[in-house]
């Protein structure tokens, strides 16, 4: 299964692509960051959707992955981060791919180990766990985390499947 | 001149288009609201960006008008809209349509005159102007205020680059 996690921002979205196989093990199918900063707006919610939209034709995942957001630090970044996530998600929704929501600590723990973290140690851990060669930057951290964190939590229902039809 | 424009809302977005003829004259084209409620929030922005674009494919319009919004109540409804908005947004960048943003003032004034306009003063004008037999429902009527103040700036911009080419 290949799952691309996304860190939607108005200014860099992350996205992190990785493959599972029959063992749950990972490894990263691509990851990289849409930089759109410095542009009018309305052309950065633009881009995010029309850069999404090439990332998953090149990679081709099967679910998709991204932090649920329920609060942020004021009303002016909620609003500016919500258009940059709904341009984000329209993307995967058109896609036809299967949308989970994870929470901040969900993803932290499961690319971490705990639910306080520093963005340098989500990196650190994201390279280990996939054995990449050098550390990602950050917002693709985050959204590879993110991957790796349905990874865990859709092999637990996978095998809680097994159990139950045995 | 075809114009729509769009009131997003996480629950509802209205729409409304707007035909504007070589003397200014204004005449509704058609309107409504999409009625989102009522299922996952996931689901509701994947059926804005929809919805919109079978809006868009039915009226062919030639430039959107869109409140810009610049505050929000809180933190967690300025994330909501701001998801609504994103989708909606999606939807008119993708069709490659430009997209004109107007203050709530500038859109009240067009509409009303003022800028302290209850919501059923912004129907009945926008009913009156439009020449529609009823008023239509607030969001929609939002919608067709926002496309008829783009008309007006528009047209004024027309005239004077009429003036300056004199």
């Amino acid at each position: 299964m290949r799952i691309i996690g996304i860190d939607p921002g108005s200014l860099r979205t992350g996205y992190g692509v990785i493959e599972v196989d029959g063992r749950g093990r990972l490894r990263s199918v691509g990851y990289g960051c849409l930089m759109v900063a410095g542009r009018p707006f309305l052309e950065r919610i633009g881009a995010i959707h029309a850069g999404l939209l090439e990332v998953l034709a090149e990679f081709r995942p099967d679910e998709a992955a991204i932090e649920a957001v329920f609060m942020a630090r004021n009303a002016d970044s909620a609003l500016k981060l919500g258009q940059a996530r709904g341009a984000a998600l329209v993307a995967l929704l058109q896609e036809g791919l299967p949308v989970h929501e994870y929470t901040a600590l969900q993803i932290k723990k499961a690319a971490v180990g705990g639910g306080h973290a520093a963005k340098e140690q989500v990196q650190h851990m994201v390279r280990i766990l996939l054995s990449l060669s050098e550390a990602p930057q950050a917002d693709a951290a985050d959204a590879l985390a993110c991957a790796v964190c349905h990874a865990h939590h859709a092999g637990t229902r996978a095998v809680w499947a097994q159990g139950a039809s045995r």
